[in-house]
């Protein structure tokens, strides 16, 4: 990071309502990881893994829980959430790409497409029949929005985010490189001859403030839209496919796959490479660990897991073995149980 | 969906095949999901779970199986398979995006690269030395065809589909955007300074009616090409190595990985993100459920599976813990057996 | 392969420091599989389970390991590592496209980029400000260089290729069409209202002779770099998150994922569809088979495996079922063996 703007860290702490300690006046031009701050950076302590690296940084100021503060060689900020209090300190020095408003000479409008004059839409952008693009939206290179698509007022989209068919954005969300939204459902009938394909006529809702993965695939709907309410986090390579219901404040972690007409609460998280099987439902607030699959409906909020644990190979071959002798070690376990009953009987 | 061209229910069930019960004269201009259709609209029931439904349908007419006809509060048309015949129904409501025939000014063709006249190339598309589209074929935006690549009569390209070396696509595929044909495979050997990369030499062969899924990869061949079948159906971000050969009709769900030289058979179904290891053949007719790991070749149709089931964390981990002990519990179950059988022994 | 400029024999044995044996005179025009070579081509053995193909085969050369020298009807190439020889012969080969150096017309590049002159930029591609192109660097059509990104010299990116911020690639790194480099890390803190992000500010830095796969996505750092030391493979579909670090050698299969902050030895491979939870530490030399859940740091070099093995479906749900037993079946055993122990003690 170059250095930036400098903020006193009792300014800091008034504009984030935290508590400082040490010598408040400093200046903190940056941010920095808590083993290689210096003195003009900002560290944070959040994760208790990195606690060693507190007594020996050099940071200008740590933003740390209270349970820490007495180990720190420098000046804090407590928080009750330090990621949190870190995460709002850091937008102060990020310098995102400013976005000319306008289109790019090389860009494709349609003549019937709405694009705000606010908008800035980049190089080689496709802009289709009937497709909306509002105020303050920025399009990377190669976008491609699809007939009657819409793009909230302020989202963002890097380069090459296909909006394909029927696919309506919110306000402020935001879309990594090569994402795709509103292909086609993966909707396939079996007749004697081969497969005839469904005609997927739905298509994507995404909510506000919502921000989606590189790579990250959404279908649109067969009938209904497949929808992600507000505030969805979905990383990279997540698939989505048609009809799936994803409720406000839930986030999937990378190439987590969610099957047709899943429905999936609010404030769930669901881990990376995590699968959800088609048409269940899962309850408001569940968490789900990574490599999950998840194989019926859950009902009740907590957390979810699956999958057998990692070994040396040699181990895990062992063991392996016996897991397709399972229901025959459970017999032998409940006959055995019932030899021992009559012989501990005979003996009293 | 808007309103469009209407057909009576008995003009329906004429085409299709089916019988019809109930007011056939009524007009059908659209489709909609059970619980929401409306008088104009038809709608189907195919998953037993919603059955409930049916009993409170305001739709036009349904396509039910014989078994629920009883049940249904308005018209009805039965049909053996009710998805199959919703499908092909469902057709005559879609709209697909017309595409003009021609070239785009912004697109880029090679001198030598032939472009049948009736084809349409969409805004950017770049279409190398001595490439080949077919007529009727339709290339979305920016999509790449590479040099000798071929894509066949009335195949559909959505946006930047890329065809990077010696891939050859046959008759009405369906690729959908960001899927990558005919990139390297994972070819690499290794020598005392670093990997060595191995040539890819080969390429890939798409039948016709094929369908790939948005981001899906199919790597060409090292040697020989990596080939689909006919009708092949391929869901979103489906990764598929190099030399893998896949029978007629297979379809795999979304995030299946199948790896190099593995040979899957004809009307196979892959579950989504199941995994084939390389090498392995797999009969005709194999069912493989989701997040399986296939390990060894399969000679006989039937279902397979792997994995571990899900459960409320603390209790999978109290289980988890216990797989790495199942080898040593099967022992223990044969020594107790012995010593049970002794004791059993001089009791007598 | 259409035929090439040839080699003799005994040519290669001496270029490749090969022992050869038979008629070393024959001229070699290229390569094929042992099961379909001619007499003008050369084919390798190096998987045992093709060595039923030898004895038939009408390669004018194998390469192969001495132990199956004796077995081969035409002359031979001994090698120690017959996978190794045959990749760097077929190099020979292989016709790589030309890339004619220069800017296509229609690439964008800002005007304070710095682009080599001696390298290629294909149709549609963006070069943002600050950013920088070495020579000889190969550029395929509509690559994305983001502002103040580096392409080394000699590397070659395909299609689509985006570089998003804070992006450095070295030498002679080649990346597959689509992969996506330096998107914003997967970074959220929750308050009471919703997700804050949290702001990326590291960058991602590939050393020299990398291979990044098809639609494989690194994201930037949250604060420090994401980090492949030199000759790090990745295949398709690779998901990478900010902060993870890679050792030189280390090769990833198909669809694993790397979670945030992870570290990764030299010389590791991992199989396809792992996974590798975030800040964990991996040694050097560690081999991870497919779709392994690696849940803690591993300290050895070895070889680590997890999952639960595939089988006929309805066998693999008894066994499923009594997964969910196993805790209480250990109890149960447990019990049983105390009961035994004061029988027999009794008994004596």
């Amino acid at each position: 990071m170059e250095p930036s703007t400098g903020y006193r860290i009792d300014e800091l702490a008034r504009r984030f309502g935290l508590e400082a300690r040490g010598d408040e006046s400093r200046m903190i031009r940056g941010v920095a990881p808590l083993d290689r701050a210096g003195a003009e950076q900002l560290a944070f302590l959040a994760n208790p893994r990195y606690a060693t690296d507190l007594a020996h940084t050099g940071a200008g100021v740590v933003v740390l829980h209270a349970e820490h503060a007495d180990a720190s060689p420098v000046p804090v900020l407590i928080a009750r959430d330090p990621y949190l209090a870190y995460a709002r300190i850091a937008k102060l020095f990020e310098k995102l790409p400013a976005a000319t408003p306008g289109v790019h000479p090389s860009a494709e409008i349609a003549v019937d497409a709405r694009v705000d004059p606010s908008a800035s839409i980049g190089p080689g952008c496709v802009i289709e029949a009937g497709a909306t693009v509002a105020a303050g939206a920025v399009l990377g290179p190669h976008c491609v929005i699809g007939t009657d698509c819409t793009v909230g007022a302020q989202s963002r989209l890097g380069a090459r985010v296909a909006l394909v068919t029927r696919v309506t954005l919110g306000k402020r969300v935001l879309i990594h490189p090569g994402a795709v939204l509103g292909a086609d459902g993966f909707g396939i009938a079996r007749d004697e001859d081969g497969w005839v394909k469904v005609p997927q006529l739905g298509g994507v809702r995404i909510g506000d403030d919502c921000e989606i993965g590189a790579n990250t695939t959404i279908d649109r709907g067969a009938l209904e839209d497949t929808v992600l309410e507000t505030d969805v986090r979905l990383d990279n390579q997540i698939q989505i496919a048609h009809n799936v219901h994803i409720g406000a404040h839930t986030a999937l972690a990378g190439c987590a796959a969610v099957a047709g007409s899943a429905t999936i609460g609010r404030d769930c998280q669901i881990g990376g490479g995590a699968g959800v099987l088609g048409h269940l439902e899962i309850a408001d607030g569940v968490t789900i660990t990574a490599m999950t699959l998840v194989t019926h409906s859950i009902r009740e909020p907590g957390v979810y897991s699956s999958g057998a644990p990692i070994e040396e190979n040699r181990a895990w071959r062992r063991n392996a073995a016996r897991m397709r002798q399972l229901d025959a070690m459970a017999r032998r376990i409940a006959a055995l149980e019932k030899q021992v009953e009559v012989l501990t009987k005979e003996r009293s």
